[in-house]
């Protein structure tokens, strides 16, 4: 593939060029396959030539719907281009981007000016920078600017594993936030914590009162005060609501994964069989929760306007679904390719999910599972389900989903090693081995992983989680047992039309030009 | 849509025009927007013009992958077109094919003619020409040619509502039939009919032998026997094995519908509720049945080279189901728009299916069902599971399947009305109605009710029928219980994807004309 057919958007007007120092130039941005090239389109004006090559990095941030690229170049200089319309800047992006080191790909820093550029109410932490406050936690996490690092070694004392509130999602729209954490480790004594109750409730808006969302049923999080756990009071927690919404976890998961896939192996041609097995690992029913759960937390943030604490027991399993899962629904820019590798790397590989215990065994494994459970995986099913629900509103495909899926259990690249960033740090993974990312982001991967459909929709997406509406992921558990040749030929055949779309179109550009030069050029006199 | 946009294979090298005392003419063939054109390319050579208003009516036989239209002309004129190619052939047909009145479209003696092109066994009887032989016949039938209309009365007697047995699918590939009956009065003396059995014999070749398909379980075949019924016992019929697959009907079926109606209106939230629900409803189960049936007798027939006879008791439920879902699995030509309307006609309609008996009611009238019966609707939902298992083979999108069950419930048009072809005759349905398929087959419907995955599949099909690969036909069973608006979205998607396709080559063609013409009339300089 070409670069120039990565070109998504070649030509933008009313593009504005700001250089320190110098004027500022209106005028038409055009991408060719080697230069980006701005325009004023009036004689004797400046025009910005720019080679691909030497651009160093970019950054992207959006004021409403005016985008901003900042370049910076191997010649150091920095410029900085005012884009109209978000779809438009975001395909110039991603059509300059230098293909990068994926593990330089999600930087918290870079995470956090998207951050800046549409609040100031949050700060980077380097509280963690020797993970010896929270071992799960990476040595950055965005907290509110108001609290102080003493606060959170304080707060993180009074959670599980360390893990204190932090940032998960900020929703533009109207500001609210989604925290996570691990349980507050009340215990029989009902332990309090000023630093932590001062620490979420400093996401509130003066008067507004936010959601915990714990996790576990009730009576689940009522033992967990016996072995020092707890949940939120309302006594010391009067702005918050605690709700409870029960998802499954860890072992009941891995053996509903592990019955789910016999059923799905077996060669009983008795359709009651079948749908008798599938109900009893309880496999979609546990789709159901999660999704549930996430819309649960959605809803607060976009139709209560309030902010959302989510956690169970740890937060590194349910916890990361629940939040990823929300951010699914509720923002656009998670449903492009480059924005779900970054939630991915968020919310799971940063949050410390522990996929080298978790992702160690799968369904076939004869041992008893001790920390193996296919949290992800579930994860990932209910992407599944969003995007049939939603077929045009993702930029990936299916294919997606199952790389990412055996990628968490075995893969060559670092990503999903370890447990957490501490762990991969001390094992020097970023140094040693090469990030999934680094390789997805290739062109010819890329190609192969979009959804042909997909028409970009700013929209929060609700889907139906209605029993009914819930399927068994084929593309994952059917895999083997079916061939699906005739399947992925429909995905072909799509793509295909696609691509020669492409190819017409730029047919018609070519002819277009020729005629317009046939038409311009003077008939010569005969030459005897 | 203009008539140019129908035309899908504009021009087609090396056809041979032959007619009456002149000299034949080989060329390309050339549709336009107005004309048929033949031109032999060569100076001076003839060159046919024959405008599409002046067609009269079209006629297209196949003699191996040759392909022959007569074209008959509303001046008198008969000519005859060779054209290479199957595919060509069909889609030159479908493009010059005169919008035509539905009642005439699938009539038995052009049906005929295209089995005539390939084998001489079979005639048309007109012994039912009166519906007195068989009430719920029409009044042509193929049968063999070796038996005369006096063993057709004979064998008629012997099988229950004078159903003898006629052909339903001739296997092009092996020269194999599928034909189909009613079950034979055996009764308890175990009766026996010369004539019947010499019916069925004469489809057999030299030494072979055929498959009789009871759509009945061996007890219920058995008990028949006590009312008169019965199966074609080994002694009487040596040459034939029987196989007893089971397929459940009328009031089993309905009640099936209606727990599957109530289960997916069901505002419970619980998965595991739903999925006990589905399991009880054991509509899948049904599906499962019907297209495992469907293809054991496409295998007896296409792998094993062998004929086969289907029946059950009455012969206008079950059978039907099994013979027109073979024809799916193996004829390529059913699986056009057309030809799915035409296998509709032929199998259900002109068969004899009681159509207003088994649709008078559907899932949610109250009353205890007396005929009715949604055998219509499972031989849909199969086929719709065929379409979903082989997403590019099928002309016709799951849109027309929904609309066909809809008719058949409930309909403007006169095709779906009454119980037999006698009794649309009596009450002068074609008279006083408008076909179906005279207003699906305008070019605004069919737009709408294609497939634009299809790519021509000229092979047999086999549908896993494994209980893990059936589902849920959402379309039908879910359709009013959520939004479809984004999974319709993703259709449209695609159908302007391909919209725009068409739209781009037009353009691209024009260009090239428009540039062509250009560097024709004015010399230019020669570019490197």
């Amino acid at each position: 593939m070409e670069f120039a057919e990565l070109i998504k958007t070649p030509r933008v007007d009313g593009v504005v060029l700001r250089r320190p120092f110098l004027p500022t130039v209106e005028g038409t941005l055009c991408l060719t396959g080697h230069h980006l090239i701005l325009s004023s389109r009036q004689d004797n004006a400046e025009e910005l030539w720019l080679l691909h090559s030497n651009i160093d990095s970019i950054e992207k941030r959006f004021v409403g719907s005016l985008g901003q690229i900042i370049v910076k170049c191997k010649d150091l200089r920095v410029i900085q281009l005012d884009i109209p319309g978000m779809e438009e800047c975001i395909n110039i992006a991603s059509s300059i981007e230098v293909v990068d080191d994926g593990w330089n790909s999600f930087r918290p820093r870079d995470v956090f000016k998207d951050l800046e550029s549409m609040t100031d109410e949050w700060r980077l932490s380097e509280v963690n920078k020797d993970s010896d406050v929270c071992p799960s936690y990476p040595p950055l996490v965005a907290v509110p600017k108001g609290v102080d690092d003493d606060a959170l070694r304080a707060a993180a004392a009074f959670r599980h594993g360390g893990r204190f509130p932090v940032l998960s999602y900020y929703h533009k729209k109207n500001g609210m936030v989604m925290m996570r954490a691990a349980q507050p480790l009340t215990g029989t004594n009902g332990r309090r914590c000023k630093e932590d109750e001062k620490l979420i409730n400093a996401t509130l808006r003066p008067g507004k009162r936010g959601y915990v969302i714990d996790t576990r049923a009730i009576n689940v999080a009522q033992q967990a005060k016996a072995k020092g756990g707890g949940f939120e009071s309302e006594a010391n927690y009067p702005q918050w609501r605690r709700i409870h919404k029960a998802v499954e976890r860890s072992g009941v998961l891995q053996e509903s994964l592990i019955k789910l896939v016999e059923a799905c192996n077996e060669q009983s041609h008795s359709m009651d069989r079948w749908l008798s097995k599938l109900e009893a690992s309880s496999w979609l029913a546990h789709v159901k929760e999660v999704l549930t759960a996430a819309c649960l937390a959605a809803q607060c943030i976009d139709r209560e306007a309030a902010s959302v604490l989510v956690h169970g027991t740890e937060g590194v399993d349910s916890t990361l679904q629940i939040t990823s899962l929300a951010q699914i629904i509720l923002d656009p820019g998670c449903r492009t390719v480059r924005g779900f590798q970054g939630l991915v790397e968020r919310e799971w590989v940063q949050a410390g999910h522990p996929f080298r215990q978790r992702c160690a065994q799968s369904a076939y494994s004869g041992g008893k599972p001790r920390h193996e459970a296919p949290v992800f995986l579930l994860f990932l099913d209910c992407v599944w389900q969003i995007l049939r629900q939603f077929p045009c509103s993702f930029q990936f495909g299916e294919a997606f989903l199952v790389l990412l899926f055996e990628h968490a259990y075995s893969s060559q690249f670092g990503t999903f090693l370890g447990n957490s960033a501490a762990e991969r740090a001390k094992l020097s993974v970023p140094e040693k081995t090469v990030s999934l990312w680094s390789w997805l982001n290739r062109p010819q991967e890329l190609e192969r992983l979009t959804n042909p459909l997909y028409e970009a929709n700013g929209l929060v997406i609700w889907p139906s989680v209605a029993p009914q509406s819930l399927l068994l992921w084929e593309g994952v558990f059917l895999r083997w047992n079916r061939s699906s040749e005739r399947l992925d030929e429909a995905h072909e055949e799509m793509v295909h039309i696609v691509a020669y779309n492409k190819a017409l179109q730029n047919r018609v550009n070519l002819l277009r030009r020729q005629l317009a030069q046939l038409e311009t050029e003077e008939p010569l006199p005969q030459t005897p």
